[in-house]
C-alpha cells in the first residue's frame, strides 16, 4: 500500500480521489500495490467536497506525516506550491504536480532538489494526453525539430467557434465564460500565460533549455478580428493560438506563443473546440501528433494517477526533464527578432489613390513582398487592407509597420498574425 | 556505457546504428551513458550493409557475450526468435523488439522469463507513435472503454487511393508493391495479420487478455469493389481497416481487425495514407488520439533507441504487459458471432421487380432494418443493392446472407462490410 496525500482538494483532486476509489481494481494490478488516498489539505475546511478522505488546514501534516509516501501538489499558483514541494522533497517523499506555473518558474530547481526522488508532472501539460511521457521517453532517440501545440482550450474553443461561426471575440468570450471554460479575468489563458507556461516545460525536455515566461514572446488572442477570420478563411487558413518551440537556422531555440494562420489542411488544423493537440517532428521518426482533452478534472486525474501508478511499479524517478547530463554545448533561446516566417497584416487605411503604393513601397523598403491582399471598405473614407506576406524577418517587418504609423499611412494600430507552414 | 548486440541487421537494424552514431550527443545526455551497438548477427554475411558494427552469422556469440548488456531483437518471424530471445533472458540481458509475430504468440510466456529483465518493444506497434507507453503508463487510470486503431500503413495507403482517386483495388496493390509499401505476396498486409498481431499487443496491455491470431475475428481489405467506395462517399463514410479492442455490453472483449466504414468526421478517419493512427477511449480521460508514422528504418528504430534510453535510464523494467498483478475476476473474449454493429451489405440481385421484397423480407425476419439503400444496374438483367443497415447483430446478418443464397436470390457471393460509429 502506498499513502498518498493531497495538497489542494479542488476539481481535481476531488477526481483523483474518486478515480483511486472507483477504478481501484484495476488501478492496483497495475500498478502491484493499493494506492491509497489518505490526507488532503484545504484552505476552506467548511467548503463541501465529494470526498471521503481526512481534510486538514495545515499542509504539514502531509508533510511531516511520515506515513505518506507521495504528495500530490494540486494548489496551483507559485511561491507557496514551491515552498511546499520543497519540503515534500526533503522530507524524501515522491512527488506529483499538476501545476504548470510552478514548473515554468522552477522546473531545473526542483530536478536538483529531487535527485532521485521520483517527481512527475504529467497532468501540467495538455491533460489527459501523455505528452511529457511520448517527448521524454517515447521520441527520446530525437533531435526534436519542432513541436507546435494547441494547449489552451478556452483558447481553441473561442477561436474555433469564431472561425466556424462567425462570432465576434466579444461575443464568444462571454459564451465561454458562461460555460466555465473561461475565468471571469481570462487574461491568464487569452493572453496566453496558460500556454507559455506548458509550452516551457516542453522545450526544457526536448531541449533542455532554461529560460523563463519574462523570456519569450507571449501574444494573445484578444486582438483577432472578425477581419482577421474572413481573411483566414479566404484563403485557406485556420487561426489557432500556436505554441511553438523549434530549432531554427542558426542552431537557435525559438519559443513563441501567439495566435497563428495555418493551412487547413494540417492536421493540427483540425483540432477543433476545447481539444488540445500536439505535433512533433523529430529528426528520425518524423512528425507524430497527440490530440486529447487539455483540461477537466477527470482527465487531469487520469495524468495524475499514471504518475502515482508509474512511482508504485519503479520506486525511482526518471530524470525528471529527461537529461541525465546537459546537452553539451547547450542550445541558445533565439531571439524574438531572429524570427522568420510569413506574416498577415491587416492596415487601416484612407480609401484614396496612391495610399496602396505608399505601403507597398515601405514594405518594399524592407524587403517584404506581398503575396495575397483584399481591400475591404470599412466606409466612404476608410478601408482595410488585408495581406499576406512572403517570407520575411520579424525586425523587419515590426520596422515597416512602424514606419507605416510615423506616416501617418494608417488610421489605427495597424494588426499582424504570424503565419506558420 | 552499455553494448548492444543486434539480432537481425536488415532496414531497422541498420537505422538503430546509423541512428545511436549520428545522434550519440542527444542519446548519451538523455541516457546518462553511451549506447554502443557492438556486434550484429546477419544471415547473410556476404550482403553489404551500411553499418560499422562486427558482422556474425553466430548469434550465440551475442547470447554468451557476457559484455553485451542488451540484445535487440529485429530478425523477425516467431520460432527462432522465441528462441532467441528466451536465450538472452536467461542469460540475464535485457531485451528491445520490434518483433510483433513474436509478441502476438509468445507474449505471456515472454513477461514470465523477463522478470525483472527490462524486456520492451514499443517498435511493436504503429512504429515511431510511443503508443505502447501511452497505453501502459500514460493511460493506466482508466479502464479502456476501446482502441480503434490504424495500424497497418500498406492498408491505409491502398484505401486512401481507392476512396480519394478511384483507383481499382488490383491496380493500387500494384502501385503500393512498384512502392515499396507491399509485398510480393501482400497477404500478411492486405489479409488482415500484421494489424491483428499489433491489436493482441494492444489488448494484453489493456485487458490483460491472453489470445492468440486464431482466436479473433480477421478479415482483410481484398475484397473490397468500387461500389463498396461510390457507397462510402455517398453516404459520409471512409473506409478503413480498423483494428478494433473494446468492451461489449456484457462486459466482454471484443478482438477484430475488418475493413469498416467510418464516419469522415471522426478524427481518426483523417488519417490517410501511409500513417498510422490509434484512438483510446479510457472511462475517465475520454478519447486521446495518437498519429504518426507506423513503419520505416527510422521511425521504427526511433522507437527501438527510446527503449534503449529507458532501460539504460531506468536499469530494472515496467511489467512487460503493464500488469503487476492478474486483474481480479478477468475479462473473457466475446464471441464472434455476439458482435452488434451497423452493417452495409453488397448483392448482387435479378433486376427483375418483387426481388426486393423478397430481400427486405428476409432482412426484416432476422430484425435487420434498412437505414440507406441505392440501386445501381449492372447490364440489362442484373444490378447491385447497396445497403446499411441498423444496428444488429453478426449471428442474424450471417444467417439472413445464407438465406439469401440458398434461395437463390443473390447471384454472386453477398459482401458485407462493417459500419462503426
Amino acid at each position: 500500500m502506498l499513502k498518498i496525500g493531497i495538497v489542494g482538494v479542488g476539481i481535481v483532486g476531488q477526481s483523483v480521489c474518486q478515480i483511486l476509489e472507483a477504478n481501484k481494481d484495476i488501478i492496483t494490478a497495475r500498478a502491484g500495490v493499493e494506492l491509497v488516498p489518505t490526507i488532503g489539505v484545504v484552505s476552506d475546511i467548511n467548503k463541501k467536497r465529494d470526498v471521503s478522505i481526512k481534510l486538514t488546514t495545515n499542509v504539514d501534516e502531509v508533510l511531516d506525516d511520515p506515513t505518506i509516501d507521495i504528495v500530490v501538489e494540486l494548489m496551483g499558483g507559485v511561491d507557496k506550491a514551491y515552498e511546499v514541494v520543497k519540503k515534500a522533497l526533503k522530507n524524501g517523499k515522491s512527488v506529483v504536480t499538476a501545476n504548470k506555473a510552478l514548473l515554468a518558474y522552477h522546473r531545473y530547481e526542483l530536478q536538483e532538489l529531487a535527485g532521485e526522488n521520483a517527481f512527475e508532472f504529467e497532468a501540467s501539460v495538455a491533460g489527459g494526453i501523455p505528452i511529457i511521457s511520448a517527448l521524454r521517453d517515447g521520441l527520446s532517440a530525437n533531435h526534436i525539430i519542432s513541436i507546435w501545440g494547441i494547449l489552451n482550450g478556452t483558447c481553441n474553443y473561442m477561436l474555433t467557434k469564431m472561425i466556424k461561426e462567425g462570432v465576434a471575440y466579444e461575443d464568444v468570450l462571454k459564451e465561454a465564460q458562461e460555460l466555465g471554460y473561461a475565468e471571469a479575468d481570462p487574461t491568464f489563458d487569452v493572453g496566453g500565460y496558460d500556454a507559455a507556461h506548458k509550452l516551457l516545460i516542453l522545450a526544457s525536455i526536448a531541449y533542455g533549455i532554461d529560460v523563463k515566461p519574462e523570456d519569450i514572446l507571449i501574444e494573445g488572442i484578444q486582438n483577432i478580428s472578425t477581419e482577421d477570420i474572413y481573411f483566414a478563411k479566404e484563403f485557406g487558413f485556420s487561426i489557432k493560438l500556436l505554441t511553438i518551440a523549434q530549432i531554427n537556422k542558426n542552431n537557435e531555440v525559438e519559443l513563441r506563443v501567439h495566435p497563428a494562420l495555418i493551412s487547413t489542411v494540417d492536421m493540427i488544423a483540425k483540432v477543433d473546440g476545447v481539444m488540445n493537440g500536439i505535433s512533433v517532428l523529430g529528426d528520425k521518426v518524423g512528425e507524430t501528433l497527440y490530440i486529447g482533452p487539455g483540461a477537466g478534472g477527470d482527465a487531469t486525474a487520469s495524468a495524475v494517477i499514471a504518475n502515482l501508478i508509474d512511482i508504485a511499479r519503479k520506486g525511482k524517478g526518471s530524470p525528471m526533464l529527461g537529461f541525465k547530463t546537459p546537452l553539451e554545448g547547450g542550445l541558445k533561446l533565439a531571439q524574438k527578432g531572429d524570427i522568420e516566417t510569413r506574416y498577415y497584416l491587416r492596415l487601416q487605411v484612407e480609401d484614396k489613390s496612391g495610399v496602396l503604393a505608399k505601403v507597398a513601397t515601405i514594405l518594399g523598403n524592407q524587403n517584404i513582398s506581398i503575396k495575397n491582399m483584399v481591400q475591404k471598405p470599412i466606409d466612404e473614407k476608410r478601408a482595410n487592407l488585408l495581406l499576406s506576406t512572403h517570407l520575411c524577418n520579424e525586425k523587419d517587418i515590426k520596422e515597416a509597420l512602424l514606419t507605416l504609423q510615423t506616416e501617418n499611412l494608417v488610421l489605427s494600430e495597424p494588426a499582424m498574425i504570424r503565419i506558420e507552414e
